[in-house]
């Protein structure tokens, strides 16, 4: 196997969010899902955007924060998500590549608009995010450039992609070009929602093409249709190499054959705003796997990515993660 | 005169703000001019994103912000700007919208896009601001709309506009508009360099068409080419029916004819980003002169505006500025 250049490679939504406060009453009003994500059409964007207040515009997606949490390690990371040639689509790819990560996957010079994610921030700091995917939603196998794949020591793909089908394809594809080159391919559930959405796929694709498994407590219970944390984590232990199950504070538990690993959560003075843990989690434990740590190690690095991220508002780091890792773990 | 539907229209460039962070290493690296507003090309603005991190995207312009604080302090505002109907201008649009604030101007079709201004913020707080004025420098006579004019109060016209051809007209139009049916005019300096760029204009616009000039103290000492705020004072005097002279953390003086206030600037814990407090403090003032108050209160409701906009990031207000002036004026 030859020398990978890059530590992960994401595949995932290229979103803009677009962050406005918002009363319960707002919420209740538009009849939206507090505290979860939910899929909306062009039109129903439209009209929630024109609802909404004053907005500020961030880059986000699930597994691109990931990939920002990696280059905020020191790591080497690559992104794939499909843009439109829009403002929208060149703010993202922007911020993406100003982080030194590399940008897969050409922009579409028509058709639907890069992605947007109206979040309404209500006063208790609960996120309610309204997904419009436009042209994400057309990721497709002709976007997913092999040598990226074939490079990366994982291939990290977040659950929301499959949502659309096309995407499912790409998915797949990605999946088996990294096991063809040797590397490895990791999963996020990604919410528990989404694993009602696809839970036939999402236990079919474990079974045959993912390596390491990322899923909370709600998701990993979901998948395997179980009552209790400890049944769905003897359900995962026979059926992936290695599950990585957060539990948000309570820490979380690695699962690998026999080796199974029971790691504190990090403390954190004060959690801000929890959206982005999960990704900032999955990139920590990944590039410590790709520097070939034992995952003890790497689910305290992960932790600490975690801790970093709910400390503030937004999904991506603010201090460089490698600071916090070096000092921590000296 | 009839009864005005608006306290103030606000004219002015119509912009998206792009804010990142850098080191005073970049700053020199790029040779910008830490602290103050560069106008620049859409070739240099290109190039200057590309060498940026990663950013947020927040709706701004001076005029802009004005008007938002008027919003807040629950007036009824409108605002007349161009933009493109490309996503920075729908942005742009929907943050004034969404305030309940008129907008004025159809948005272009083709040509340039909608202006944004790369705002480099370095560890000691300050902002280097480079803007690219795009379809905001082509705002001209068929964007002033002449009903909004004459049914405001007070036309609000920023200094910036003065940097392009085009709106010095829609400039003149917009005041002569507004006094023909009995209104008033004001104008804000911007800046010291907006002053050096067109001082023999701004004398021969208040001269002749401006009843209420804002100016700090550099603005005015630059516009009178004086040698201290003082000897500035006793020009603008007789040469302008009101006259508000801000200073900062000294306070501000009022000058109308024989009439002359000394207010003190309201004190605030921190100081965090004094972007937009000259914005706020004219949204303060205009409002309290559209309800016939006295001069030294449409002060004091100023300074508590600026108060508010300087106690936290970004250039608009926060907190309801109506409760502020409420709970502090009684």
């Amino acid at each position: 196997m030859a020398d990978s250049l890059y530590d992960v490679v994401g595949i995932g939504n290229a979103i803009v969010d677009v962050l406005a406060h918002a009363d319960d009453a707002f919420i209740a009003r538009h009849n939206l899902n507090k505290g979860t994500m939910t899929l909306i059409d062009a039109e129903r964007a439209d009209a929630l955007y024109a609802a909404m207040g004053p907005a500020i515009e961030v880059s986000g997606g699930s597994a691109a924060n990931t990939i920002a949490s990696i280059a905020s390690l020191g790591g080497r990371g690559a992104f794939i998500g499909k843009v439109r040639d829009d403002q929208l689509g060149t703010i993202f790819r922007h911020d993406i590549v100003s982080l030194g990560i590399a940008f897969g996957g050409r922009p579409a010079t028509d058709g639907l608009s890069t992605a947007r994610c109206l979040i309404l921030v209500t006063p208790d700091a609960q996120r309610t995010m309204n997904t419009y995917l436009g042209v994400a939603s057309e990721l497709s196998v002709e976007d997913v450039d092999p040598a990226l794949i074939a490079n990366a020591k994982t291939t990290y793909l977040e659950g929301y992609l499959w949502d659309r089908p096309a995407a499912k394809e790409a998915f797949i594809a990605a999946a088996e070009i990294a096991h063809e080159a040797g590397r490895s391919v990791s999963l996020s559930l990604s919410d528990p929602f989404c694993v009602d959405r696809h839970r036939d796929d999402f236990l079919t694709l474990v079974d045959r093409h993912v390596d390491i498994l990322f899923a909370n407590e709600d998701e990993i219970v979901s998948l395997y249709r179980e009552h209790s944390f400890d049944a769905a984590l003897q359900r995962v232990r026979h059926h992936c190499p290695i599950a990585v199950l957060t539990r948000s504070e309570k820490g979380a538990v690695v699962v690998a054959g026999d080796e199974v690993h029971v790691v504190d959560a990090e403390s954190v003075e004060q959690v801000v705003d929890t959206t982005g843990a999960g990704d900032s989690y999955a990139a920590g434990f990944l590039w410590g796997l790709a520097r070939d740590l034992r995952l003890e190690i790497c689910a305290r690095i992960a932790a600490i990515c975690a801790a970093e991220v709910i400390s503030h508002v937004g999904a991506r780091p603010e201090t460089p993660l490698v600071d916090l890792v070096r000092q921590k773990l000296g």
